[in-house]
């Protein structure tokens, strides 16, 4: 199995030796890196590579030109300091897979293609999925263009400065209607709550299960709170002549908590920046961002409201209920060794061109403590070549004929 | 009066033309335009300047080798965003009244300089009063190259930069003792509670008067408050199953604020970071800075401790109260048409000197609001002027044989 060599290639690059976690930011030098590499593995496979309009990437086995599709893959970025696995255990598994499934003989019916989204996590410029949303048309081409990294490059200039045409970028409908399937494997990120007859589990662990499949994505968004107040000197200025908005932040923390667990949700403020920032200065206006997500609409959009009665709350995006589709899902499941089905609160690629029209499904890989987008993030290495098992299977059916049928009642 | 050209020559050095702050940091580009103005300034009165080993700049009116200076300043740096006065007020006044008392024909006894110390903020290596504390040994030259901005260059290296030779910082002994008088004259910070016979009142507004003489600096220090986490996804992670470090920073920027109120001092959160501060990421680490002061020490500790309770906190500095030479002051005070005399809570060089047995004292300008450390500081021009002519009449006396007797018991 190549599974191992591949995820060693792929280990070092844009690692950070203090903290383990990677770097990996869209079109920064470690992406370059990941890039090349997944350019070298399609190389060593034949298979033709190309770089689409909006910088995501494609390795073909079998004609690119050809309709009907069953893509494969998940992407290379990472959010800052994150793991080893959340997207290049995708990418790692679909290689590994194709080479699984060419191993065992299969000969496709249909064009397979190894791809990685470009810019899922949205780590520099602020909005998750660029890649596949621009290639759908849910994110615009100037909107994109201007978006900004904290140091104020746009992503226009970044794409330039790595070589890639920012002028290009935007939705590509014939491709999109070209992919007749979409499948991304993902390591479990969170432990999901799960019924059972035993009484409730939590995640793949507690139901003992290496691999699962995906039934749909949490609803789920982003929102910008704004809280002004007046600069001043901390060691001058009276208590009650200040308006300091790092009181406003400490309230809104705890409330945002508070309004998670009234509503049984998920509340994070993650991100915070403090003007002026200076140890002597009551902050002149203190910025935090939550996400929020849930089961269901109803309840996030109840928590977000519960703020927005006492700070400026602005929508940054919203992303509603993506429910897989239900014919493909339990194909997958059932081939895989009869699967467990559960749902994340996660947003994936595989959300972006399901909601665009691309039967999608995505396949769970045990994650022992549900940590992610950390260093500590783990997958045991068992489990991921349980997963490229799982991956080869899925592929070998759904890239015959019979399978193709089956798993795409949509398109046919 | 040479007071408004003057000011208005440095009022566009580093202004931010969008916030109308400004950012003159340590060995800055804006930094390097004061200093240059500096020079000029000091060129077209034939005064002889120097930049001292540490940054210090120095402008003589007389012979900069005999002993017993009166020195006359303050600082040109600024905080982020800060307003035009703090510092800069209290060297263009020097030149001023250096200006008024050479127009009334005044022969000093004793050689005159203005002086603008370097890094009186501390606003990019963390360490305020920089070069004052280098000049009289509190701040070791080892330390203070070592010291590192927020995107990590070092001090050593900033003042290489800026073409001054790092290897030369440190302790001047023999400059010091040579400086018989230190005058510092800076805007009121704040509006301090002042017990009158028709009862309290805040600040030189609420006494109605233009100028006041400082009676002592509060007791101040810094701490650091670490709080360390596990990162996680925001998306995916049970509220259960988090250690999230921004829930900390809620309730310690809440308890600071309590803290506060039950000792009667001061408490600031102002500084922020976050790791690795990403929208949909758990942090895995934040770090706040808190400011105290108050009327004692001991309030002071008591706030602290109360803190320490529950968070690591770290003290990166800590002043004890600054009490400024009586005689001097109520000599001082005297002159100037029996000016009030009030305490401070924000540090300055002249307290500094003041700790390191220059006999030293301070005036400040009413500051209507009592802002500062923002760009909504303000001074009105009269109550300028009067700081000026206030300045003069104490160089006048001090400068004179009969007046540096009199100022001066601790050193004759």
């Amino acid at each position: 199995m190549s599974f191992d060599a591949l995820w060693a290639e792929l280990a070092p690059i844009g690692r950070d030796a203090r903290t383990g976690g990677y770097r990996r930011h869209a079109w920064t030098r470690a992406d370059m890196a990941c890039r090349e590499w997944f350019a070298a593995t399609a190389d060593a496979r034949d298979f033709e590579v190309e770089t689409d309009r909006n910088g995501n990437l494609w390795a073909w086995w079998g004609d690119p030109r050809a309709a009907d599709a069953l893509a494969v893959g998940s992407h290379l970025d990472s959010v800052p300091d994150g793991g080893a696995f959340d997207g290049p255990l995708g990418v790692v598994s679909a290689f590994a897979a194709i080479d699984e499934v060419r191993a065992r003989g299969v000969v496709p019916t249909r064009p397979v293609a190894v791809v990685a989204f470009s810019d899922e996590e949205g780590a520099r410029f602020g909005v998750a999925c660029g890649g596949s949303r621009l290639l759908t048309g849910a994110l615009t081409p100037d909107r994109a263009r201007a978006l900004r990294d904290d140091d104020g490059t746009t992503m226009a200039e970044a794409m330039a400065a790595a070589g890639h045409d920012p002028d290009r970028i935007g939705a590509e409908p014939d491709r999109l209607a070209s992919i007749g399937t979409f499948l991304e494997l993902h390591i479990e990120q969170g432990r999901i709550g799960i019924e059972t007859a035993a009484g409730p589990v939590h995640g793949l662990a507690g139901l003992n299960r290496p691999v699962g499949v995906a039934s749909a994505i949490w609803p789920h968004g982003r929102w910008r709170i704004d809280m002004a107040g007046r600069a001043d000197h901390a060691g001058t200025t009276r208590l009650e002549d200040r308006d300091d908005p790092m009181l406003v932040l400490g309230a809104t923390i705890l409330a945002a908590r508070e309004a998670a667990l009234r509503h049984e949700a998920l509340a994070t403020i993650g991100k915070v920046t403090v003007e002026p920032n200076g140890v002597n200065a009551i902050a002149s206006h203190v910025t935090g961002w939550l996400d929020a997500r849930g089961a269901d609409p109803e309840r996030v959009r109840a928590l977000v409201a519960d703020l927005a009665a006492n700070v400026e709350v602005t929508e940054e995006s919203w992303t509603d209920t993506t429910v897989f589709d239900r014919t493909l899902r339990d194909a997958i499941a059932s081939v895989v060794g009869d699967a467990p089905i559960l749902p994340t609160g996660a947003g994936h690629d595989a959300g972006i061109l399901s909601t665009a029209g691309v039967p999608s499904a995505m396949l769970f890989v045990r994650n022992p403590t549900g940590v992610s987008h950390s260093p500590s993030e783990h997958a045991e290495r068992d489990d991921c070549l349980a997963g490229v098992d799982a991956l080869a299977t899925a592929i070998a059916v759904l890239a015959a004929r019979d399978g193709s049928r089956v798993d795409r009642p949509g398109r046919t």
